[in-house]
């Protein structure tokens, strides 16, 4: 399980690439709220989202013989594109499978940053099943989303909240795969464990919520339109990590993401995608516990089309 | 005139308060422009614009008696958050006068930071000298949006353009009242005189372009609906200093200026307001000069309404 010191030694690797980011008070959420509402700009990283870090940290920690065998991994969210980028600035192969039909707006960024990007079946599964093969046949490196390197540099945004707000109450984060909530997680209860960490995700997509009420690998129905939280599978390390740390999974409905995410482009005019509008979503539905409380909500994510954001504005 | 050496002297208060921007790459820009693009994120500072660098050296350059005098300026836009954000981070008194029907949801955020607004007249000259009289009276500071305190905090993004991409060669501002033009011209002129300053204005509100071009300081029609770019009345200082430095001044109509937003919303995931779009829709407007060059465009904010959002994405 991924410790502490690891997230502390992975900021060496991550700040030599990309900078700390803000966290901003709000006035119009707080009153929304009626408590004080921090907002971690995680949507101001290149390639608009927290997991960047990650992939800076997976890549710096190579060898020099695996920089040269290359990544292999599949995806054409933000995943994807974190694992291209870090990629691009360590010179090393990135190749990602997608299924056929994927978003090619999204294909287009991976291609743009130099990666090599490969279409196989029909749907994330199969094509993670084929690029995972794919990568021991070429004897390269396959990258899952929740891999230690990964949770270890999304933690370090964890570190920059408790510097910046060493009295933060509660913090919201939103959950797909987990990485995100399992770096706040080690960082929050190894340092002050009085701080609450609530996950946030969808009713239309809830495996991982279920999984860790459970205590079950659950896989299940996954209707939601929200991509960030969009989880079919439960993954082992991240729930792992939340069984032992987490304090509360709540799970929120496709409609109130998105009208928190029109709540979010009113009060902070920052450009923000589902799952980085779901922490927000998921503190408005607690709205009653949260009174005099100091609150932050993770935005990790700002990569939201123009037509899903007409389709939000036109709500 | 403001030196470079108090640009340089104003980032000490200015970091004390506020972290330096992101300067990013856009693969999708590049090659709408045929050229290589960099985007300095001025949005991604509190209150959503490069303004507020300029209120906080202001605040900080007071003396105790000053502070305890407060501040007093009107604008309900981009300056007048700026200005109400200082007061509040150096518990200074701001007094800001607006006109008569000035946005509501601007005004609530000035107060929400602590500022006394005062509604007075018609428009906002009316608005300004009425409360630039009222400071006389009370015996307060009146704060122009083009003082010099303002003008040596805004120059600090353009050294961080300069320490980020030394070999940049040009560089793309919108110019409201001028302060931002004028502090990157006095940076950069004073560095390395080979890179190229760019001003960008609306033909809707072109005062500051054609008394540039005229030498003269004109006031006159202000038809544009770009809000950070609507300026009546030519600014002396500011004037002074693009005359000695300002390499090309360009007009963009207000349609191309919001097909620019649209394409930065598209390409770099962010929330840009119509100021912020200028700089690059002036870039597209003389595509054909730039091809081969390191190009440097200055989003200067991100305060756009829901409505106008709407209407960006509705073209």
């Amino acid at each position: 399980m991924v410790t502490i010191e690891q997230i502390k030694a992975a900021r060496k690797s991550v700040y030599k690439h990309l900078n700390p980011t803000p966290l901003y008070h709000y006035t119009g959420l707080s009153e929304l709220l009626g408590t004080d509402v921090w907002v971690k700009h995680e949507n101001h990283q290149p390639v608009g989202s927290f997991k960047v870090r990650g992939g800076v940290n997976l890549a710096a920690s190579l060898t020099d013989e695996e920089k040269k065998r290359g990544l292999y991994t599949a995806s054409s969210g933000n995943h994807g594109q974190s694992i291209a980028y870090a990629s691009r600035a360590f010179g090393i192969k990135a190749t990602i499978a997608v299924p056929e039909g994927a978003n090619p707006e999204k294909v287009a960024l991976m291609k743009g940053m130099g990666a090599e990007v490969l279409f196989h079946g029909d749907d994330f599964d199969s094509a993670r099943e084929w690029v995972e093969e794919l990568a021991k046949e070429k004897n390269g490196k396959f990258v899952s989303p929740t891999d230690d390197e990964l949770i270890c540099g999304v933690g370090t945004y964890a570190l920059e909240i408790l510097d910046d707000l060493p009295d933060v109450e509660q913090i919201f984060v939103p959950v797909g795969a987990g990485s995100g909530v399992c770096g706040t997680c080690v960082v929050v209860k190894n340092g002050n464990s009085n701080i609450k960490v609530i996950g946030v995700q969808s009713t239309e997509a809830p495996t991982m919520q279920r999984s860790w009420k459970s205590g079950e690998l659950l896989s299940g129905e996954m209707n939601t339109t929200v991509e960030g939280v969009a989880t079919r599978v439960a993954f082992e390390n991240t729930q792992k990590i939340m069984k032992k740390y987490l304090d509360d999974f709540l799970l929120v409905s496709d409609e109130s993401i998105y009208e928190a995410l029109y709540l979010l482009i009113q009060h902070t005019h920052n450009l923000v995608e589902g799952a980085g509008a779901a922490a927000f979503a998921g503190a408005l539905s607690v709205k009653d516990r949260l009174a005099g409380q100091k609150i932050v909500v993770v935005m990790s994510g700002g990569n939201i089309s123009t037509g899903q954001l007409k389709k939000v504005l036109d709500v």
